[in-house]
């Protein structure tokens, strides 16, 4: 996901990249408790090199809260319906502080009740999943995290879009190291990766995507304008992307993907889209030697030549980019400086 | 998976395959309370015509009770150690009474706290999940289903399998039919597939396997023996693998899927699997127009020419095989007949 060589690059900082992205937030009208949740995860983003989530993406969150897309001032509200089940209503507002609002009750419940449901619902496109579901085994549960996005993802026979990329992520936490982090789309690729081709004027390789007749397309445009993603393994995919949409958007009350305006452009108002996180306390389950026995299923992953768990490459980007910091094009960096005024 | 035409076929009743069932489970030594929970799973799966889960099986399930793989007499007990937290140990028993004894518990607990789990250890193939999500669903809830099976898939980058085809599976509740099921493996095709081919002498499609190297291949034996899976969309069915793992095995304390005896053979005592169930109230998160948007969302799929929605072929089985019975080849069927007495 580099750029290519001939593009001008400048370096920043991590604590650099929190300073443009707080101050390009504030700029667009973004409270500063909310400019503060989001630019952490932004900050998260880049140190791990998932760059089309971090300071790539933060333009389109700047236009969006501008044009009133997202409420940059809105104030997420929690209830708790029932003893395993904390709601939060993002009220159009980015997911990032409804979810920092909705983890310590969903931490508390889990605790109490053995498993327990976080159901963010009229919110945003909340990043890295991966993010969220880490900081929830960070506090010792087996965490699901599911989220729904405009459609993209035409169903088994259809050309037409009902599901979004859909991703799921699960991470679960480890002894003496960070949680194993699993963060994945129900497409082949994240819509991300054809967004990036296209801005770059590069084709895409067959089996990425199809144009809106149902087509294998090279063509990054026919797959953006009409165009669908094609789901990993088929029709297993297209199921998977089924699964995330009745937890992320039907159960939680959001919009579903086909009814969700695009994370891309200006036009449609709030996406309200929806998230679904599960924690669960292993203790009364898993047995005294829980973690030896997860330190056994991973030895027989990283014992094999070739082999590597889920989450390698982000915790390597991570150590590289505390120590080097991120480079980002200079005409992105312009963009945003020129944002943050 | 119709047998070929030229092997002579035995005509069958839905009541036909629940006593031959039955008789042949007893005459194996097993209790008549676990033969009726069996029992009546397989003619669900005849009923459906999942016949590699039906009387295809029950040979093998009829020998694991003879040598004691399955303790047909086992009595699962029950335990509740968080208010949304169910286990229940099935004492090396079959997979289905210790099912059948959670989920009343289970649908207590989910209709209490909003959300709750049924963690099933130390059991066996369960035989086809969403027979079991399907049941959560008729109750009223969004049902989520996790099960895994000895090693055979591969992680990313390695040869030697760690994960079961670990299937998923999702029921959610519709107004006025048949809840929506959806049932998948990791794989690209489950395990019994390999089988039928290999039991009829045909190759396998490039795709479905790879032999002990790691190399593509036609052969069901190179696959059976020492060979793996082909995880479905390549390294994200591997990570859905890897979460199934986690669900249904390592954190009920069932055993791992690289340490379960196979299914398929008399050797290394019982298989101690596991399966994790998840049962959502929809009521409290899902809003007062939850069927309608339920409805919405299935349209989206079905209006489009060709599309279909998950479980569409099951429910047609249903009604051909409850008007015209089912169809076994009559060497299975002689050789029920003779397990039966």
């Amino acid at each position: 996901m580099s750029a290519p060589t001939s593009t001008p690059m400048v370096a920043l900082t991590l604590a650099e990249v929190d300073d443009l992205t707080f101050r390009a937030l504030t700029a667009s009208g973004v409270n500063t408790a909310n400019a503060r949740s989001v630019t952490t995860s932004v900050v998260a983003a880049e140190a791990e090199g998932v760059h089309s989530h971090g300071l790539a993406r933060l333009p389109i969150y700047c236009a969006h809260a501008k044009v009133g897309k997202i409420d940059g001032a809105a104030t997420p509200t929690l209830t708790h319906p029932r003893p395993a089940l904390v709601r939060v209503d993002a009220a159009d507002g980015f997911a990032h502080p409804a979810i920092d609002l909705g983890l310590p009750a969903l931490f508390e419940a889990a605790r109490s009740q053995g498993l327990a449901a976080l159901a963010v619902t009229n919110s945003y496109n909340c990043g890295v999943v991966g993010y969220h579901v880490e900081r929830i085994a960070a506090a010792g549960f087996l965490a699901l995290g599911f989220v729904n996005a405009p459609a993209s993802i035409a169903p088994v026979g259809g050309t037409r879009p009902v599901f979004g990329t859909n991703p799921i992520a699960l991470a679960v936490p480890r002894a003496g190291e960070a949680p194993l982090v699993l963060d994945q789309s129900s497409s082949v690729v994240a819509k991300s990766e054809i967004v990036v081709h296209d801005q770059r004027g590069e084709a895409i390789p067959l089996g990425w995507a199809l144009d809106q007749d149902g087509a294998p397309t090279t063509d990054p445009k026919a797959a953006l304008n009409g165009g669908t993603m094609v789901p990993s393994g088929g029709h297993k995919g297209a199921g998977l992307a089924l699964l995330v949409e009745l937890l992320a958007a039907w159960l939680t009350g959001a919009s579903l993907s086909i009814d969700a305006s695009s994370f891309a452009d200006n036009a449609g108002g709030s996406p309200r889209t929806g998230q679904f996180f599960v924690a669960i306390d292993p203790g009364p389950l898993a047995g005294p030697d829980a973690a030896g026995r997860l330190a056994h299923l991973f030895a027989a992953i990283t014992e094999q030549e070739g082999a590597r768990l889920p989450g390698q490459r982000r915790a390597l980007a991570r150590v590289r980019t505390a120590a080097e910091g991120v480079r980002i094009p200079a005409t992105l960096a312009d963009k945003l400086n020129a944002i943050a005024g």
